[in-house]
């Protein structure tokens, strides 16, 4: 283990100060165990009142199970999921929304930069409509993308719309949704059940804690018996408060929120700085805390001979992640690098 | 929450301080996710060690989820499981064995005192044989019981015997592993794979770390693509470190058997002070780190009174659970209150 | 394969004249498949004038999957269902409703004589109320019994008002619901939706058919999507007018009772014959078309030495089941056989 | 119901004399049920006869359960099976193959024509190797393809050869695999085992019978418990002679190869009525008993108008589909109208 920072994965990053600090402040004497503790009822108040709504709230280990649990509390196993091709949901949870849901089809949308449109959903929607052919019923839609482009308001407006109209549900993946915000500068209530998505799944784990996601309906029906459901699918955890309590010390502070800024700030950075570099291009804006550069392969080895670790994809593509606390330092050095073997 | 402990549960204890040590210390810097850094193959190595055994080791994030994708890695969905009736796998897990199984059902043996008995366990396997019925193809055995019984290694012999006559793998739920060693004082090998346990959990939570349970295949063929399988339901955890370096911190230097040990001592303490007095009596051997204790509801309603809170059961039985952290004080107390109040 | 008749099951019997006849009428040129004929549209109608009620109507090729799907539609899989404990659910479906559900866990009720009761229902789904165990959501009843017993439109009102008090749906098994029907003379509305039942499986094969059972919804809203159930789980014939005609010619023609009745009658017969036997006694009352015999093991080999096969069950019970076609000479014979063995 | 014949699908047809009489000379008298009869016996023993092989032989009910349960028994909800984007697991069964095994996601190759390649395969296979997505495990091939095209024997064993060397199970969906055996004039061992093929569903219901498909395990140790998981699955049907029955009726005559070279000539002859046709072309070899046309969509309408009806594809395609009673008068009345029609 190198102490030198990588940035091939925000998850690669530890414990934020906030959140240890509150695991530190929950592990004083004993509490009820399940959930039934003070600091699970504090974290959950806490996000009511930073959604400024009344929503349920459950928590869970991760993000594959947070989004599977939630897909498969709005869809039966004959129904079937609209997504982007690029959805972490299909390409990288192991079949867990179909596992989850006994059997609920991804259907996947062809999308460039990782988005749904409004023109996918409705002819994905729309191609088959016979009992051979599970019916969709839900759609997700991850903020950011997974290439870390940000959905606005207005675009996650026109989708909820679409899917009211084609009686559909709207699933967030917020894995990274703390970035969005961040990016927006929007509450993010402006972003979620004010523009119509259902339920989010708000990470946790890549803003810095541990371990934890949570799980938000804001049309409180479609939680009925939840609680059911996240333990009999080996999620509810019998020391809870080690999960929540960490919310709520990053969450209240707002540290989240920073966490988050800082890690976009990076990514904005690096794409600043590599702007103009005439050997690579920047294969997507961005908005969040992710950097994909294309660049020949050669160039990608030069890079790696110097030591960086990063992720490639088909095409040429590199992907850089920066975390709540990435050094930017190391991002300059990232940078220098990029500048001598791109524009050499 | 009160400072003051109660002895509801064993899971209302916090993190120990060596698990909490090896967080800390696991929190330096950035390290790779989802198992691939040197924290979990650190945790799994000293496993090994403990067992002395090459096994192979998976961590999950509770016990419900170990026990249930461990019995779903024995079985298929048409094949069946036997547990004692009091088994929390069929009493306490909401179905998660049939969830994650996708329907073995699990067949349930009469059992006074929680324990299988090879007898019951060739009565149960034998009593149906055509298609008509889920075939019997894993026992599982909690050790120590839910009673806090423990089963010797010449009890555990002889049901693996049983198993392997009748073609059935032999599971271990281990969610209180280390008080059973402890109570037995001899090497985990003794009481798993060396009288044919094939699949152990080995419980974490109880022993005082903030959430992980360990996979713990004797059978390393019964493993195949068992970490795809940890994957799609969801419990492979992107920090893994924070998983898996406590497991050390707590194996280590012993920590796991002295939290046990202390814990026993607890229940020891109360059934040794209780034994003789006359209007409440014990209703099982006192063994592991539970006591309960048939008395009068209305002897009962007068300990609550004094502010104890516990879980009843039918028949009037109270239980008290005792953590790595209990108050050798409290309980003191507590059995004064009990002499009080029984004796009168 | 003797052409004398044994009574050891009602599925040993072929096909009825009239359910031949019908498939015969079917077969003749071509037709839409899925259920998009002529013949489906009908069966469907005749059902919904046999029960004088606008319910939905879906076929499927045998009970197992019957049952299964229409419990996974009333309940999620971390709920579950309240059967008695010889159900046919529970004891031969080789956990198929488990299996459909994706997990749903039946709670077994005690009852000697395979009845269901309210105190029953509300003893079990009133045990537990924590997230830990699987949340009662369906009752199911098996009308006749397996022991062959008819529950009166009384008593179903009786378990459907506990049902409603307590927030359960009510799940007929009616293997052999027209022998029900038969032996309480009354219309097919007052044992199911007018005494609260919501969904009630009603056999085919065992009334005559070659395959095939129905699902009738009284309640609509409870088969949303059920089709695409049946799809996915391997329901849907794609030569559904097979399935679909023999129960226009069952149904309209009044067979479907006349079967029943006839094989009642035989049991009727058999019954009354060995009435007064000195060495044998029935089980339970004789109702439909069942005569459960107890009598000592040396006798029930005797009989079997003439040539008689049928079922045992623990404690010397002997089982006789008889078809649509039974042969009341053969009935006779065994009655002879049976005063002749068991009053030696 | 028009008695005039159309071509939109092969299940439009009823029962082949062959079938309906050996469902009547089944329906002789009682027999015991759920396939312990001799016709059920009878009807395994044809099979392999048939294929000279002591393979393992079940009955389901219809090909999405008979394809899904091979499939299940061949890989873990974990894993992944590779098909052919046009694959009727992929768009016709409702999400049944992840339903029977409980979430195992279908890797969809690439195919103008249908048809696998051993380079599809391997690239498919060897996209990723990461526990974040589904292990590859199993190949299914359908032979003919939906599109009506025949993998010769030295396509299955080149596709057998790359599975074998990847690990990877092969099965084949042989929903119309009497009409590649006709196209072929080979053996149906040459087209199956002796070419690598581990399972095989073999089609009953577009050969002529009511219903019903058969699955040859070719590979027996395959086959453990499959008796187990049809049961479980609501595919074990009591009165399974009347499924068993049909096959021998149909395979010892010879009944299955000549219904099958039947209608494989009607398509023969309906392609090479319109080979010249100006307006019209074919879109695929005619090779099994479909034809698919290209034509204008307005040429579609006109033939519409002429009352024949027919499904339509993405492109203009038009799909003809005929059956083992196709009237070849019918077929000369339809190529009469498209040379009309198209040609104009």
């Amino acid at each position: 283990m190198s102490n030198i920072q990588q940035f091939a994965s925000d998850n690669y990053a530890g414990i934020c100060p906030q959140a240890w600090a509150a695991m530190d402040a929950a592990n004083r004497g004993h509490a009820p165990a399940y959930g039934e503790d003070p600091w699970t009822q504090a974290a959950a108040d806490t996000f009511r009142a930073l959604f400024v709504t009344d929503c349920e709230v459950f928590f869970a280990f991760n993000g594959t199970a947070a989004n599977s649990m939630a897909l498969a509390a709005l869809c039966q196993s004959y129904h079937s999921v609209i997504c982007a091709e690029s959805a972490h949901v299909e390409t990288d949870e192991c079949g867990a929304p179909e596992f989850f849901s006994n059997g609920s089809k991804l259907l996947v949308a062809p999308s460039p930069d990782g988005k749904l449109t409004p023109a996918a959903i409705r002819e994905i929607a729309g191609k088959r409509s016979d009992i051979h052919y599970p019916k969709p019923r839900v759609v997700t839609i991850t903020q950011p993308t997974e290439t870390g482009q940000v959905y606005s308001p207005a675009e996650v407006a026109a989708i909820s719309a679409v899917c009211r109209e084609l009686g559909l549900r709207l699933h967030m993946d917020g894995a990274r949704f703390a970035n969005a915000c961040a990016h927006l500068g929007c509450d993010p209530a402006d972003i979620t059940w004010k523009v119509g998505v259902d339920v989010l799944c708000f990470g946790g784990t890549k803003n810095g804690m541990a371990v934890g996601e949570a799980i938000l309906f804001f049309d409180r029906a479609l939680a009925e018996d939840f609680d059911y459901r996240c333990k009999q699918a080996g999620q509810l955890a019998s020391k809870m408060r080690f999960l929540a309590a960490p919310w709520t010390g990053m969450l209240e502070g707002g540290a989240w929120l920073a966490n988050a800024a800082h890690a976009n700030a990076c990514a904005r950075r690096l794409a600043d700085r590599i702007a103009g570099v005439p050997g690579a291009s920047l294969m997507f804006p961005v908005q969040a805390n992710a950097v994909f550069v294309a660049a020949p392969e050669d160039r990608l080895e030069a890079l790696r001979a110097r030591g960086w670790r990063f992720y490639t994809f088909i095409g040429g593509g590199a992907r850089f992640m920066f975390s709540w606390d990435a050094d930017m330092g190391r991002v300059d050095a990232l940078a220098a690098d990029m500048e001598t073997v791109f524009g050499a």
